[in-house]
């Protein structure tokens, strides 16, 4: 591992960031070709949070914090910061003090790897996160990691500058070249599901709006009227 | 297995099922002789709701929910839609459209071992799930499964019709033909609960009100005045 | 083990356990050198709760709740009861009765490391509990364990009369002869911190203010421009 | 629960267990339309061993073993004993002096949702086990449950004398109507797959055994020269 | 935590010891009073490894095995090394340098709440390890922990000196003052094991060597001729 | 996700494979900077087994098989293949059909991150797999994935052609570029780990021959006589 904190980033353009950060997590994740979202056991520490930015990446080592300070003088406003750790660790790496400091930077939210406390005051100040776990166990300042690096985050590989969008749904990852793309795709996606969901609030079967009848009797779907047919 | 939808099954009486949705699912558990309860990763995506009513039931493949769009068609007012899975799977098979669907038919909540997303908007359109994991893991509709033939679901055997009770305590499935039996007994348990509550209130201790000191005494518990005593 | 209850054991005084409480999780911690942590699979069954108290212990078989019971006896106002069990177990061992009988004795919390129940309830009436799974499962009462002897809790060892704390953040624990001591750090260490938040609020970096570059640079930290001189 | 010990138990022939015991786990999941298999968290306390059977079912109260001392006398010689738990536990229900009851009644192996110790013994008298745990935690004998009842273990639902197999690769279990097709049915398969091993070793590609191309093609899968034409 | 190391313990008596390790963990476990034992993840790295001696004690942090460079020194001949993890960790800690150390000073083993690494010249040299992992994970040596302080490991309280007994059922800890009258017990129980293993072995059933008739019908169990009697 | 098969990679050189192959997994790692490990769930199926090779990959959909088969054309003698999965999977994607084909086509092993069955009988003809789980449970093929494309497997970025290591202790992955110098420091580790392992042997202490006395007393580890002065 090279121990590194790269200081130039192509970021998402903030405005396609946006877009996609309103799309939220399930639409983004679809547009993208199912592709780019974290494994499930990432989950919001409060509920209802959300929020959409280019990454900046940490690689931090289990149960030391250190990279995450040397992170924050990389972020600009509108970004979020997405913490990979070397090795599986539930720790409380992230808290009160480094929620403060990356508000004062703009940043919109944190992706973490690992885990975080002070809960009840990032509920109350608004700064949304998403962790494996919360801990209250403190972390050392004692070996160096690296900034601003490809990272894997509970499972999905994150370049610095990608697009990150967050709900109560999960984290989802675009890669920066495809981000406008997908923001189109997911809007096109959202218009149509509206159409769907008016038709099936309306007592349509998906079964019919899908066209599902045939593809289900020529894979072999039989019905019959009663258990004892079975 | 067969890949069938079993049309016509026998379901819990209405009057019934809602009686034991009234009871809760510590009760109904108690009064089905400690039986029937799914295993405790089963939980509501959001809290305070509560739902019960005969079981739909589902097998589905894994990353795939063709079978939850076919179920639909099955389903009648008040029915719970009970969905198990082939092998264990995290995807997000259900969301805000089959739930649009699921709420035109009348059905009042899914019990679902697997994934589940758009979890925002079913907290806001009040539809009740409780699901193994949130997320927003998209899938298929490739492999047939079976609609209304018996699954297993969190450890569970369900055979469609079974009456269904679940809330913040978990799920709870009891046979059709227990049902009625288990909601009287259920209800005698709750009034024998609330006289029990208010002796403890008013300070009664259980050791005594349910006569365990002389038990106690004769399994060998022995009282030391302090520690150096042990 | 021995089947025993222990009646008298000396507890950690309320004034210290009420200042510690006030602290909360994650400062305790620090303040106790970053010891004393239960695992963090120990959560609170509602957000918000929050408790201190000295430890009343209860070792528990797998699946029977007797010993709560005897435990309830020997509980004061303000003592928080701490159960480990002789084995993983996530039934469901406490729930609404004992709750109203443990707070009509004052007790102001619940850590079990096993399961609980009538969460909802338990909301309402605002008992906290802090646990490793919620479990409608029913327990019986049959096989002895014993109250108020040393034991392991979620991966802490928890001696009669300890000092217990809980939060969204988890559960921490302080032996009895270290308590007045944390109290007093964890209070320094509160106003070091707010000193700190405010200056990062402000937009100093912690980089600076823990005087972080030069051990950095020290370990090898390098900065680049750009990914390509990575 | 009803706490029975039911007698007289219609077993699945002893010349068609045999046969599919000869077959193994995966070729009877294959032949019975990939349906029956336990999860994959069973697993055999000592490799290389196998066994297949008529079940006779136990289902057994966390951390208590009195059941399966009352199931040795319902075994006969040729049968599986299959233990399933009314909640998820670990401890050592089965040991060296079980087996050994076990083995004077003839009875083939053991398959049980719960933990097993004594493993060096059982593997040197050669007695095959497949569990979800080794754990040399003892267990009581107080709390009844049944023999001879349907159970869920380890997510399959196992009627008594449905047939059993069990090797290095799991435990799956076919109900005793289907067994005799069943059987057939994996040895038509079995000379099959011998077939294609033949063909495939001598270099054949699966895509051109299968005819996989054409659907592949339909499929949308593309192929390019490099990654830079991806 | 104070970060010391304690150059003088006082161990459990070496024929004590020995008599221990050579009941095996599941004697010992029972002999004193089902207590002591580890939790089941702890494994064998490879099988039929048994040892035993007194506890040195080590508390680690994750990710840093600095401390048990610290504690071979404090070895003597016959001890087992038991290392404590500050929080969860899975990183290789232990290796075949360190294997190579400690056998130079006589160490019968290795017990630790974490990873280990060079699995095949452990085994190959004979040292026995039981773990949580195996993990190639390399490791720091920046932080300090302690040396033979009391250390929770796998979810029971070691105190150097403690006899520590493990095998292929798992890992089991007995007081120092209650090694000599543990192994008695188990000597004992080991006698009438031998002699209830023979009745058993000749056909004698459990149910009337252990007179549990009697108890099980007035727990209610009811015998019934077939199915449809249940 | 783009559904494409990536016909021509660059693998690393043969000859630097086979050098990373006899270094074995922990040294590798430690020479390329402790990176590039998987997650230790990844197991051997059976111990022993070893190899090393550039990197073919798959990205498979959950229970569906379909792109190994594809792989399979795209593999050249010495290659290692490598399967992610797009969600978490358990089921055996991988039998002895397809490690027969494999070998046909000279493949020296399988890394992936899902199951694999017909364990046995892999251990017969000496085809290493190393996997999250043993499983019977069949796949079918029926959704695209890709072949040739960058992969996450089991925590880990893996592109086509890096080196890929797999033992006893886990799998790791040197991407192609730095396998020559990964090589060259993992021959010289190793040889100064042997005059290591010499002068540990000879009863040197740890704490001497890596000079650490005096960092651990200036990081402020005391040594006390007893535990009284602790």
């Amino acid at each position: 591992m090279k121990t590194i904190v790269v200081r130039n980033i192509v970021r998402t353009e903030a405005a396609v960031a946006q877009r996609l950060g309103a799309l939220g997590v399930s639409t983004v994740h679809e547009a993208y070709g199912r592709d780019g979202l974290m494994k499930p056991y990432m989950r919001p520490i409060w509920p209802g949070g959300a929020a959409g930015g280019p990454a900046v990446t940490v690689l931090a080592q289990p149960g030391d914090n250190w990279m995450i300070h040397v992170a924050v003088e990389q972020c600009q406003p509108g970004d979020m910061l997405v913490v990979g750790c070397t090795t599986d660790n539930y720790d409380g790496m992230f808290g009160e003090l480094l929620a403060t400091s990356l508000k004062a930077r703009g940043v919109v939210g944190l992706v973490i790897d690992a885990g975080c406390r002070d809960v009840k005051v990032l509920r109350e100040i608004g700064f949304p996160v998403w962790s494996r776990a919360i801990s209250a166990r403190g972390t050392v300042k004692a070996t160096l990691g690296a900034v601003n690096v490809p990272v894997v985050c509970a499972g999905v590989s994150v370049t610095p500058g990608d697009a990150v969008v967050a709900d109560d749904d999960g984290v989802v990852v675009v890669p920066r070249k495809a981000a406008a793309d997908v923001a189109a795709k997911g809007e096109a996606r959202r218009a149509d599901e509206e159409r769907k969901r008016q038709r099936l609030a309306s007592g349509e079967l998906g079964l019919d709006m899908y066209n599902m009848r045939d593809p289900l009797a020529r894979a072999g779907l039989v019905y019959v009227d009663s258990p004892e047919d079975a």
